[in-house]
């Protein structure tokens, strides 16, 4: 693997790891209100009438006219998990672009910055997995 | 037909027109790069790899969570048109407010309100229409 | 009372009927996201570690920066009603216009109007407990 | 004068009025912070390295992209006595509209229609005047 | 001290020392405007009405929904300073978090991980201390 | 060149880089809705009614009460390119400061520094030049 495939892996671990770290200390807190505000948030994107997808492609979108980083990285992820492709993510990409306006763009430099990130770091693994099995 | 019928319908009626009216005050100006961004938003939300009801319920969401009541409004009606039904409207609504906060209650009110204002407008209308044909 | 004072009274009880009964209609839809989102929104403000002035106060401030009417409307009663006085309101309007900027002056405008308007509407009302009294 | 002349002229009145009766109000209160605010505030606009022009310019593209309709109506007045064109106004408004987005729109709407009724407000001002000459 | 503790401190004095060297070289500058807008916002948490924790709880929750990273790292440590305990600084967190929806979380999560550095940096320092005294 | 200087040098460059790399990432997409928002952001400044300088203040203005780092550096650098002097770029943030708020603070930090930056970076580049010239 690359230097660049490692940095890119190494970059998407390192986001995740701050999340899921920081995620356990304040549900570890005694904060009901908090605790409970995150069971809802991940109750809100479950297949309902609207399908999984669909909803992950309305938080990116959300996320990025509201121009928050972490929350367009997490949901470009799932995005992906939830079988988005390249095009239909420009094409939401356009959409807050064109709702959020120029000011978006730096998060849309971001946004597919760390698309081709997962891309790359996830590209090389079946051959690691391969290789793993050989 | 019952006055409050009449309510909702002229409500929308209102704000059809300001809308149309200010649109093309705006569009009669000599100035190319808003023109040219008016042309550019209709087209966003033409069908691609996304389908226009994803896109609308795209610029639903942003609207939303960017809380702009006449952006609101024309996403709400849009979606109507392309086939979102009252189901998908709630948890598309609930993205939003989960996403945005309790700061977007008043406008959920107001979406809330705006869609039954535009079901009730439009329910009257087949039995017109059957009226028409008779 | 005079004319001024009913329509104070009038305006404040236009905005609570609109809002119970569209917060009715939300809550009777089959969507359990939108219906904990408003369970916990009333759970964040009860009194824990925070009294529920001081949790007042903070709701009232956060929607002011954000720039909602309706909710810094809604939590300027519920600060009036918490105990908060005139001096109080003006020391957590000024911590809002210096974090937020002269962008909030339009809000805090109709704020102190609402706060006026709460207080007319107020007025008369020992008067009527002492007739009830009577 | 036409009943859509009056009507112009009523609503940027009433605009007008209720801002100088709160400002008067807010004033009156003794919040040293919220008074030296509106005191920098004024400061701001006057005359310094930019002349006022380019600064009401910069106060109207500002009020724009956080979409205040209140100061977005202030701007424009401020820039229509600083002698700022209809082709400038709307060049103005084309910058605001890339930066901040479709969702600048419903308030460029209404920026226009404000322009508009200060302009026919306005109109007939010289004839009013030519005859008190009289 | 272990590295993890040093590491605590030199990020909340790496913070600490470009926010004071940078406000140095604002104030140094003639803007007269800029300076009153500094000297204003200390006068804004003085101790009045309200006391100095509620000032700062109050700034705290408005830099947490206007999603502003030095904003919140400041004001917690504001309020860390004016007596705020771990169970009132989740109680002010859980107000952010629900007015200003999820957006909100990857400040959250910032914010927790700046009190915890404050603390982790803080509490050698009795240590330290004694061990200058040696 | 002091090592400071050569660090201002890069910052200034890594920053330039990556915008420029993600923007052909971005172009060479087949999306055509950003592809036209792209050209039609840089058709906005240029000049027309209103000149360069005037367009791209206004351009860093919006970009600082919206509290984008990246535009504000951009618009910081093409500013300068336009001409602003330190005098106008202070008014110009005095501006953004006081419409949006000491949330502004740290944005205005960081463009100061941009600022210092690309005149650290500018000033050794005359003698590189007439070194490169010798």
């Amino acid at each position: 693997m690359t230097a660049g495939g490692e940095t890119a892996e190494d970059r998407v671990k390192a986001f995740t790891e701050f999340r899921q770290r920081m995620n356990e200390r304040i549900l570890g807190e005694d904060n009901q209100v908090i605790r409970r505000f995150f069971s809802l948030d991940t109750q809100t994107y479950r297949a309902g009438a609207l399908d999984v997808k669909t909803k992950e492609l309305l938080g990116l979108v959300a996320s990025m006219v509201l121009r928050c980083d972490d929350c367009i990285a997490y949901h470009v992820g799932q995005c992906r998990e939830a079988g988005v492709n390249r095009d239909e993510f420009f094409e939401a990409f356009s959409v807050a672009l064109v709702v959020g306006g120029s000011i978006v763009i730096p998060h849309l430099r971001r946004a597919v910055d760390f698309l081709d990130r997962l891309e790359s770091a996830a590209e090389p693994a079946p051959a690691a997995h391969s290789h793993d099995a050989a």
